[in-house]
């Protein structure tokens, strides 16, 4: 289990800094959101420290969605998001791989996007998905 | 593994209906997005028909964050968002579970969204915990 010291999602794991915990496993730790979106915005950890998702073992992943699920239930929220952000751009703030649950009650609360979809088609996409695999 | 014979994701699943496949394992198919948000958008969903996370069983969920992993590295983005709606309200299209991976390549394209915090404070944080957890 990786750790590191100067990090604060390892630091609450730890206990070394105090949270509202949901929920522990063996590899995830669920804890209320302190800047919450929406109320029960809760965040699922795995306990191994990796910056982004590509970086986390498979092993060490096994927990974080029957997690999030269990946090779903106990909020009883019928409506919400599941989110995991990685890079600054991408609005990651905790340098630890972090999913975020976070209730949709309404329109305005809770996690607020826009869609914009690009244009493609079905050439462009077989031209992509060959790029992408190397073929 | 439960399908549903309307749902147009299972139907992907079963290749009665076309799509652009990067990986496919057990629980458990990853293909690009027809109206992305970014160049290389892809969906990866659990081969079991279910219409929320809350609803998925544990073992079903096992493979879609690995694949997720895959699709990153696979696809090469540095930042990227990983998304799963549920309900309407919360921009769920599709009824059937799915994870969006979303790269963004700058702050225009990919997933933008607003961050609006509530206030709130231990106090109130600790009154929320037990009341999830009913204690
Ligand atoms: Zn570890
Ligand atoms: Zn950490
Ligand atoms: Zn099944
Ligand atoms: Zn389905």
């Amino acid at each position: 289990m990786a750790s590191n010291p100067a990090c604060l999602f390892c630091r609450i794991i730890k206990r070394e800094i105090p949270s509202k915990v949901l929920f522990e496993t063996e590899h995830s730790l669920a804890f209320l959101d302190i800047g919450p979106l929406s109320e029960g915005h809760t965040v699922v950890i795995p306990k191994h420290h990796a910056q982004f998702l590509h970086e986390l073992p498979d092993a060490e992943m096994a927990d974080l969605l029957p997690t999030a699920k269990k946090v779903a239930l106990a909020i009883g929220c019928k409506d919400y998001n599941i989110l995991q952000n990685n890079g600054r751009i991408a609005h990651q703030v905790v340098d630890h791989v972090h999913f975020h649950v976070i209730p949709k009650p309404n329109a305005d609360e809770g996690l607020v996007m826009e869609w914009k979809t690009k244009e493609t088609n079905g050439d462009k996409l077989e031209e992509l998905r060959k790029r992408i695999l190397k073929l």
